[in-house]
């Protein structure tokens, strides 16, 4: 995954992972979080997930500007060749962190997937800026993402779960996103239980995941009000996901299962999570007042 | 928990735990399933958990009758006295089976708790009969019962997770319904959190687990169409449940974690599941052709 680019070796820098439905107008703990990662530099927000980008514009502007960022530009992308146009490399060109707002994940990858402005947003991540997204630029932070997939229901074989390859910047990972509001534990376990090498992240509403390497390996931290649920099937024991049989309920036996809330990190490495006061965020990630 | 009474030594039945909405009009493999372990005896409609206890007694009566089942009595209670009259005691006379229906889980143990017709049931079971129940009737098999708490959320310390003794027949575990379907995995771990010790079992809709003691140990055997999901806190490394702060989301570290579909096998004392297939179930439950 790593590679090593004209600006010389990977210096990976922050992922922003929002289970969706994030406060814009309280607190607004996730984005604040965002803007002191960000450090003062210019930020695109990137509306290509959605039809109607230009009121998901207008609104993540306005906020992240009342938050400080004098520099937001807008990355508006309806097609390939948009993709590869000069207005989108000037949207991107210099900015310190890309944001990604909802809509369709097949619409950022289907879009974005092997263009120029892919390759500056990774270049973005690779030479140690931000990027970020909420729910559908969520899920495409994983190197194969969830697409769609039956709500409160176990997990059936042959059913409707769909992954396709997401833009690859945290590898060994699956997200999922508003993950309790929208019953989504069975879809993440058939995800899991289909390479049980994956590690299945699902990320409540108003909820974020800010990862980054700390200090040489990938580790995560949970900001926001909701929950994040990691599954670790690495050492689970059975499953009946590779049956024939359609319909089938899934079998998984023996996965190691983490509840994580704000403040809380986790070691993607080790896969081992570490308790921390809620209130530590605050001062970490400058949330204590006026520090963004 | 097991008591020694006139009868003799215990010798633990069936218990048949269902996780509501089971199919009543086509394969009936859940309720075929309790007729096979009938054995022929009288079953106990037991509709105390309702305030329209009539329909449900119809609906379940003319069930069972079409299943084969010669003798079936309605254990209607709409009072703690009527709990100690005698038509209840007539009800429970000889039956080889009682089965709870849907509602208010409070109502069934508020209404029996403490009554002959609680002793008579808890008889039934003791001494190698079958108790069951569907939703609110699944629920109060455990020691502590799940009454009520939020659904497609994260657990929030202080939140509206609400738990009271059941009856009593199933140690150690808490049962929680409807599960997948009303997203209830949070409530179910705010409620092993509290005491990992306490093992959590979520069913499916049209799902249900039949609990012997086979040989000597408890055990049970998934049927239906879902999935059924069995938290283990044991091993848990972490919890803050005990925080004081209110409304803080739950956190919850190295849960073990299976989920079982039709066939599956579950270890009660060693906590270890066992998979089968789904067709092995049909033989072993009657469920084959006429078989019941």
């Amino acid at each position: 995954m790593p590679s090593t680019r004209a600006s010389g070796r990977p210096r990976y820098g922050t992922l922003v992972i929002v289970g969706g439905h994030e406060d814009k107008t309280g607190e607004r703990v996730i984005h604040r979080a965002l803007v002191h990662r960000l450090g003062g530099g210019g930020l695109a927000i990137a509306t290509v997930a959605s039809e109607q980008p230009d009121a998901l514009w207008r609104e993540y502007a306005a906020l992240f500007r009342t938050l400080g960022v004098a520099d937001v530009r807008h990355l508006a992308i309806a097609s390939r060749a948009e993709a590869d146009a000069p207005e989108a490399m000037a949207a991107l060109d210099g900015v310190r962190g890309v944001f990604f707002t909802g809509g369709d994940q097949l619409r950022i990858t289907g879009l974005l997937g092997g263009t120029l402005a892919a390759e500056r947003i990774r270049d973005v991540y690779e030479t140690g800026g931000l990027v970020g997204g909420t729910s559908a630029g969520a899920s495409v932070m994983s190197v194969t993402m969830l697409v769609s997939g039956a709500a409160e229901e176990s997990h059936r074989l042959g059913g409707s779960l769909r992954m396709a390859p997401g833009l690859g910047l945290l590898p060994d990972v699956i997200v999922d996103q508003h993950f309790a509001e929208r019953g989504r534990v069975g879809r993440l376990l058939g995800a899991v239980a289909q390479n049980p090498t994956i590690l299945g992240v699902g990320i409540d509403e108003n909820t974020a995941v800010l990862v980054e390497q700390a200090p040489d390996a990938p580790c995560f931290r949970v900001v926001g009000e909701g929950g994040v649920f990691v599954v670790d099937g690495q050492g689970a024991s059975y499953t009946n996901v590779s049956e024939e049989e359609e319909n089938r309920t899934l079998s998984l036996f023996g996965v190691r299962l983490h509840v994580l809330s704000q403040g809380d990190e986790f070691d993607l490495a080790s896969r081992t999570p570490t308790n921390h006061p809620a209130e530590e965020v605050d001062a970490a990630l400058g949330l204590r007042d006026g520090a963004s």
